[in-house]
Order: C-alpha cells, then sequence, then structure tokens
C-alpha cells in the first residue's frame, strides 16, 4: 500500500464539513490579519465552570452562561496558543476528509508538532475543550470522537447509516439481532432513524437488557431496548436523544434504586454533567423520565435490600444539597429522603426474588400503564 | 399479562437441554438413593485452585488435575448441601425453559428459598462454580450467564442466531454495519457462523476499533475485527474461540505494548486464568497469536512512549517468575525482558505519531504478510 498520512485522503462527501470548517477558517483569519497589521492576536473562549452554569427546566440541561476568557498572543502564552491553532487545523484536516481522531490519538499526532507537541495528554485534551467551547460544537462535529465505546440497542428500530467508502445507505435492522445487538458507534451525528416504536426503554445493566432481549420483551411493548452498562457515555446519550428528538419518542430509564442510579446515571443522562457543560445542550436528554426502582418500589414490591453504604449517604446528601437539579424538583427531593430514612438500597435484579421474568410478566407493564406517576 | 414464574413458561425447542439435564437429575437421584438407603449422601467436586492446575502447550490451557473435594451431608454442611442442589434445580429449570439468569440474579431468587437462602452473593457464586465445576461443563450451559456485555464485532462475518419465540433463523450480517457493529451477547453457545475471512483481528481499545471500521480495513484485509474494550469478557473469548474454531481462521492480537497488555489481556485471551481453571477448556483461543504492539516494535517504529510504572514493573517480574505460560514460552520470556530492560510502554494508539491512517496503511499490512514472526 502506498504511504499515506491522514490529510492525503480523498476529502468524502459526508455532508459533516457544513458550518465548521468555515468558521475555523474564519477565526483563524483574524489571528492572521491582526498579526499582519503588527496587533496582538486573541482567541475568546466561554470559562468552563459550575460557576457559569444555569439550569432552567424548560431547556432541560445545565447551560453555560456568558463569561469568557481571552488568550492572547504574549511570551507566556505562545505554546498553548500555537497548540491551539494546531488543533483547529487538525480539527479542520479531520472534517474536511471525514476522519476522526481519539483525543488519545489528537495527543500522539501533536509528537510531530515540534516544539507544539503536548507533553502529557491532560494538556492536549484541555486544548480539545477549549477548541470544543470556541466553536460552541461537540467534540464529534470537529473530528474528535472518545476512547468509549457507546451502549447497546435493540428492538423496533431500523438504524440508517452509510458505507464510509461508497456512501450507499445501509439500513440497520434492530428487530433482528437475535440474542445480540447493534452497538452504538462512537460518533453518531450522521445516523438517522426509522421506528414505529412506542417509547425507549434505557436499562442500566447488560444483564437485565440480556433478559429483556431473550424474551423479546421489545415487541410486547412496542419499544427500543437501550443499554447504557453504568453511566451513559457522551456517544450514548448523543444517540438516545437524537433518537428520541427526530421520532418524538418519551424516554423510560430504568436503573437500580440507590444514589449512584439516581444521581450519577439518571441525572448525566437526563441534564448533562456539570464538569463538560458546554456540552450539555447536546449530551442531555431532557426527556427523560425516571420508572424505577424508585424508593417507593422497595416498599410496594417488597424488594430484598442492602443497607446504603456511606458513600451513598454522602452522596444522597450532597445532592440534596448541591445538585441544581435536584434542588430543582421536588419528587427528587422527597424521594431521596424516603432512600435515606429507609437506609437501604435496591437493585434492579432483586425483582428476580419473586421469579426471573416478572420483571417482564408484572413489573414493568404496571409501570409503564402509569408513565405520569415516574419522576421526573 | 397472566402471572407467571419462569418456571411457568412453555420449554423452547433450544437443541441446549442436551446431557446438562440428564446429568443434574443422575446426581440428583443417587443423592436420594443414598437418602432412602439411610446412607448419607455426597458430591464430589474437582478442587479449583492453581495447585490443582497443569500447562501444555498442544492442550493450549490452564487445565485441571485429579485432585477432588467431597461434599458430605453432615449437620456442619447441611446448608452449603441444600443451597448446591437448589441450585442444580434451578440450573435444570433454566435449561428445560431455555432461560438465563444472571449470577446476581440466581442469589436473589434464593431469597425465595427459606432457610437456604445466601446471605450474600459471594456464597451464591461459589455454589455456581462448584456447580460447574462438578458438571464440568461452562456455566452458560447450565443457564448463569455473566452480568457483563461481550465485545463489538464487524466484518468479514454472518452470524447465524434465531428468534427465541418462532425459532425462525436470523442471518446477522457484520459487513453492514456502517460505523457501528454487532454487540455479542452474553451467551454464545447456539450461535453458527458464515465468513470468507482470512482471519480475525482482535483489538484491546473501542478507539483503534472505531478508526478501523470506519476506514472499511476489514474489507481491504479481508477479516473479521473483534473489540474487546480491555480484559476481554467470558463471552468474547467464548466467541472468538467457537468463531475460530468452526471456520479454522487465524486469530491475531493487537494490543497495547505494555506488561498488561501482554499478560493480563493476551494471556487470558490465549489461555484463561488461573482462577477459573475448570472454564479454560471452553474460555481460551489457543490458536491466538500476538500481532503487537510488541517490544521491538517500539524500537522499529520510533514508538512515543511512557515509562514503565512500578505496577508494570512488578506484574513483568512476577510473569516471568510465576506464570506457567510465559515460563514455557522463551520468545515471551525474552520480550518482556527486553521491555523491562528498555523501561518504557508504548499504546496501539502511537502509531498515530506517523499519521493518524499510518496503522492501516503500514503497520498493519507489514505485520500480517509475516504471521511467522508473531509471537506465541
Amino acid at each position: 500500500m502506498p504511504k499515506k498520512k491522514s490529510g492525503g485522503r480523498p476529502a468524502r462527501k459526508a455532508g459533516r464539513e457544513g458550518p465548521v470548517v468555515g468558521r475555523i477558517v474564519s477565526e483563524a483569519r483574524d489571528v492572521e490579519e491582526k498579526i499582519a497589521k503588527g496587533k496582538k492576536p486573541a482567541l475568546r473562549f466561554p470559562v468552563r465552570s459550575l460557576q457559569n452554569v444555569s439550569y432552567e427546566s424548560q431547556k432541560g440541561f445545565f447551560e453555560i452562561r456568558g463569561r469568557t476568557k481571552e488568550r492572547t498572543l504574549t511570551v507566556n502564552t505562545v505554546k498553548t496558543f500555537a497548540q491551539t491553532l494546531r488543533m483547529m487545523a487538525l480539527s479542520k484536516e479531520l472534517v474536511e476528509t471525514d476522519d476522526i481522531a481519539t483525543k488519545r490519538e489528537a495527543y500522539y499526532v501533536s509528537k510531530n508538532w515540534g516544539d507544539a507537541r503536548f507533553a502529557e495528554q491532560p494538556e492536549s485534551d484541555t486544548v480539545i475543550e477549549d477548541v470544543e467551547a470556541l466553536f460552541r460544537v461537540n467534540r464529534e462535529q470537529l473530528g474528535f470522537v472518545p476512547e468509549e465505546k457507546g451502549g447497546d440497542v435493540a428492538g423496533e428500530l431500523v438504524v440508517i447509516d452509510r458505507d464510509t467508502e461508497t456512501g450507499q445507505e445501509l439500513k440497520i435492522d434492530c428487530r433482528k439481532f437475535g440474542s445480540g445487538a447493534y452497538s452504538i458507534p462512537i460518533s453518531v451525528e450522521h445516523l438517522g432513524f426509522e421506528t414505529r416504536a412506542r417509547f425507549i426503554l434505557v436499562i442500566e445493566t447488560a444483564g437485565m437488557f440480556q433478559r429483556l432481549v431473550k424474551h423479546n420483551y421489545w415487541k410486547k411493548a412496542s419499544c427500543i431496548l437501550v443499554s447504557m452498562g453504568g453511566v451513559p457515555t457522551r456517544a450514548c446519550r448523543r444517540f438516545i436523544r437524537r433518537l428520541a428528538d427526530s421520532k418524538k419518542l418519551p424516554v423510560y430509564v430504568f436503573v437500580d434504586g440507590d444514589p449512584y442510579g439516581i444521581t450519577n446515571i439518571y441525572r448525566t443522562l437526563k441534564v448533562g454533567s456539570g464538569n463538560a457543560a458546554h456540552l450539555n445542550e447536546y449530551f442531555c436528554v431532557p426527556q427523560a423520565r425516571f420508572l424505577g426502582i424508585t424508593p417507593q418500589d422497595i416498599v410496594d414490591y417488597k424488594l430484598p435490600t442492602h443497607p446504603l453504604k456511606d458513600v451513598d449517604i454522602k452522596r444522597a446528601k450532597d445532592a440534596l444539597k448541591n445538585d441544581p437539579f435536584i434542588l430543582h424538583h421536588k419528587p427528587w427531593q422527597r424521594a431521596i429522603q424516603q432512600l435515606v430514612q429507609m437506609g437501604v438500597r435496591a437493585e434492579q435484579q432483586a425483582l428476580a426474588k419473586h421469579g426471573l421474568n416478572y420483571v417482564i410478566d408484572e413489573y414493568l407493564p404496571q409501570k409503564i400503564g402509569h408513565p405520569e406517576r415516574f419522576l421526573p
């Protein structure tokens, strides 16, 4: 095979170039013109911290406020400034050639940037996040993708993708994976969807997902099953969001009944996280509702429990005190207080006490009959 | 929906009942007859520890030796004895109804066993492993499945599964998932395969997998890509093993060039692990060969490196001293010694220094042209 660097690959019609390349070029031109006029060039980034964030339930996500910081080219900032411009150039190349780079790969690519190379990956990650915030787009739109995979899907859904080489449309029928599933790719911006499902059921554990797949639960309930495998990755959140938006589907979330399931997994899925607030607009699922396991389920379904650990109690108390999402929703405050008072937690799989398929035959049908009772 | 416990579901023709149910019944009958005669019933298990294990490269896996322990019904063992019989009964029910239970679910099911219920999950896990060893079959054949999902697949492969309800054959074409992938189910015993691939390429990281998928590497190289996402799960190892056996395919493994990649990820994939020796026969991939990153690759490809951490050095020295697999293979001893001497490690993605797609255009073709040079 001929020796080619990524830049040497022919550009493919990906429909992804859109406005990003234009904005990179325009920002770079400003810098160039300032320099040509003998002035100091500057780049302006939004401040990325919880102090520069607000929450409104109509918007549905932690939103970044107006505060910005400026990076002016000086003797002290020259290296970071050069690295930022280099990273913008890499992004432009990625988008133009329809290629991708993980944050890790971007770090290694910099090893050929001479004095502008990064010594450690956290430095290059910060610059990628700066560029992301600068253009107010998500990293995937700049061609940078996460290391981690997305999550699994089965059920009443056809995903529309394309062959990257031929551009040919591919229809991926998630009803026809048998006991397997469709694995969400790292970047999902280009996917289309066809579905007649009534809702999306998002599940915490791979074990519970496998049970529902094995028994074709999605067929009975006419739904799409998504397995998060713990705290959902960006790709998984973005996939659910794009699917729910484009097909106007409600999203029901089925996780363990413990502070981690509520304040980490569910909260992150629904409104995003605090330390990536410039991205939550893309990576939140505001239509998500909490099906269970609720603290009241533990009582109603007489579930076997485990005592709350110290870390659970700390997490719950922190959320009651500091989490803007919990502070916004009274029903959540009551539910978390109830959990702390009971002093126990229960897992999704605790329903197996009543028989392995009680979850399919009783619990889920009872719950899904009354979405108005779901926690917000 | 009518109230049904898992036992109430109609048995489906799964071809899985095979000899397992018969052997459970026969073992249970022995116990019953002993009791009827007024004798003490006993169950005999192989001892599961590294001291009861041997390694021969022709066999290719850590094999359990002949030592056994006997569990006789006495006042002291009555609870464990009852739990073992109960677990055998649950397994029989699972196999007969073609259902599955995670180890976690099995633990919760026991909450309805009265005095035979388990207090903590490690207790029920041990009993499941005892039953597994008793019948010398893997847990999946008893209907018990792991919590964790399997791994991702893309490329020159059609997986044959069936609809669990209708029994209808499903052909899952792994060439047609675009940027997505086929997610390996938790249990893979029932899958069939069609392929014209030349080899299976097994990859450590989701990021590298995504790059090879994105650029249709599998088409150029006519291969099947499998992403392990770190240390491979049982389902992932079993999937590769069954695929490689049934289609007589070589297996090339592409992981980070560090002691963890070699002695944890690769070694576990190839010969299994020490603490589950009664299972390695099913969960090893003896045909696996180590493509890279080798210590010599770090030199030959001038890769950017990180210094070995203390834990890396400890892991390497432990392997040189105690690991029967490494002790068996001189080339591995030399390679690990070389790594320790250089004092550095290199990741798969370090190849990005030479351009993002250097791995596709140069590294992999050069390597795969000479499988005879691969480490064993």
